[in-house]
C-alpha cells in the first residue's frame, strides 16, 4: 500500500471540504423545496449545525496544514453566497425581518 | 519556508485532535465543578455540541487520510471513558436514571 504524498493530501483535504460544502448547499436546496415555511426554527437548526460541522472541519485543516486560512474563508464565503441565492429564489424580500 | 512532510502533517493531525478532546473534557470538568445540576439541560447541550465537533474533525481526518479510522474511535472512546469517570465523581450513583 503507498502512503499518499504531502501534495496529495492537501489537495485531497481542500477536495473533501468543498464536497462538504456542496452537500450543504444541496440540502438546503431540498430543504427549501419541501419545507413551507423556511423560516422555522427547525430549517434554522439544521443549517446552523450544518455550518458549525462544517467550520470545525475546516479550522481544523488550517490548523492541521492542509489548506491555507485563507482557502477555507473562501469556501465558507462560497457557500454562504449560494445559500443567499436559494433564499432569494424561495423568499419573496431579502429585506424582510 | 518548508512544507511539512507528509509523516509531520499525520502526527500533527493527531496530536491536534488528542489536543481538542483534552479540551472537551476539561470543559466538562470545569462544569461539572461549577453547576449544581450537571443533568441541566443547558449541560446537555454544550456537550453534545463539542462532542459532535470533535466527531467532524476526526471524520475529516479518517476521509482524509491523516489518521485510521481505529485511531478516530480511540480518541472518542477514550474521551468517553474520562467523561464517565468524571461524572462518577459528581454524581451519586451511576444507575440513576
Amino acid at each position: 500500500m503507498s502512503t499518499p504524498t504531502q501534495l496529495e493530501l492537501t489537495q485531497r483535504a481542500e477536495h473533501l471540504l468543498r464536497e462538504d460544502a456542496k452537500k450543504i448547499e444541496q440540502l438546503i436546496a431540498v430543504q427549501l423545496d419541501n419545507l413551507t415555511a423556511p423560516k422555522c426554527p427547525l430549517y434554522e437548526e439544521v443549517l446552523d449545525t450544518q455550518m458549525f460541522g462544517l467550520s470545525r472541519e475546516i479550522d481544523f485543516a488550517v490548523r492541521a496544514g492542509l489548506i491555507t486560512r485563507e482557502q477555507g474563508r473562501e469556501i465558507i464565503s462560497e457557500l454562504e453566497q449560494k445559500l443567499a441565492h436559494l433564499y432569494s429564489l424561495v423568499l419573496p424580500s431579502p429585506t424582510q425581518g
